[in-house]
């Protein structure tokens, strides 16, 4: 691991919905018993802005599913258009067979909260720890709190991507500014 | 109130995550002692395939929060890219004070199961119910099942957006299909 060299810059995690709202396919990496493991992770939303909340599905299929729960830490780290078939590759093999940082040559690097490691070739990462559980049990899902989050300051290429949910992904394309439009929610346009 | 003049196709409801992970900006409907509503959703994912369930963020602050609360019913609509300055001005109005599917010029149309309308100028419809209000009280998050699922058959584009977060909307752009690399999880590409 990698200390974090100033690739990732600070970002006001009260804006994480900025990162997590418009429905990119994300990574999520986890560190338990001194080993790291990145899995890939379609079905999440934001909660709340402030302090910010993120709901996820990570099930016992999901070899992170066990760090997660005994480390009740990870990281969401957001992919690039760059990574895409990277991204698709990783939630098509498992960490139980392989260490899949050295696989598809993602570097780690330290978080500043949590043990997971940071991607440095990702967008964003955001340091999130759970904080409740009652529906794990019943439909694997996870409200975590974005307790640190970091934006990559040396990329150009910004887009992100969209699972189509059948194995397709939709790129991003043009995008259209509404904020004068946004008068009952002014301030998150801010 | 339409019926529902087979604008409107069945659709199978354990392939909804096709509609809704690619992360959509939603509208939602319900009705309640006579009157219907349509405001608009970002916070909102899939939580398991089949049974399909969703989990979304509606809160107190939302006209709609009582009428869900009180009849477990809504409907999921999404709208194309044709809808996107609509799904704005919805979502900055009030159903306290206005009728917005006749402000909108938006059409009602007979759901199946439950009593909120579908919208018929949308790409496609999702009758819900609540399932689980575990964690309602604390963070306003609702899991539905969606009961029913239709797509319009009439519409050449079918684009989605995505609300970026803070007032701008991204455009779906290219599709990239990787279906060939899904190796552990073909049966979500049939």
């Amino acid at each position: 691991m990698s200390t974090n060299n100033k690739v990732m810059r600070d970002y006001p995690r009260n804006k994480v919905a900025r990162l997590l709202e418009p429905g990119p396919l994300v990574l999520v990496t986890t560190a338990h018993q001194g080993k790291s493991n990145v899995m890939t992770m379609g079905f999440h939303m934001m909660v709340q802005h402030d302090p910010p909340l993120i709901a996820f599905v990570i099930g016992p299929w999901d070899f992170s599913h066990k760090a997660l729960i005994e480390t009740k830490e990870c990281v969401i780290a957001i992919p690039g258009v760059d990574l895409m078939q990277e991204s698709v590759d990783i939630g098509n093999c498992s960490g139980s067979e392989t260490d899949k940082f050295k696989q598809f040559n993602l570097n780690r690097l330290d978080a500043e909260i949590v043990k997971a490691p940071l991607v440095e070739q990702c967008l964003a990462n955001i340091e999130c720890r759970v904080v409740n559980t009652q529906l794990s049990a019943k439909y694997n899902v996870f409200v975590v709190e974005a307790l640190k989050v970091w934006v990559n300051g040396n990329r150009k290429e910004k887009r992100i991507f969209h699972h189509k949910g059948d194995g397709t992904f939709s790129l991003d394309g043009a995008t259209i500014d509404m904020k004068a439009r946004m008068t009952k929610w002014k301030e998150i346009t801010d």
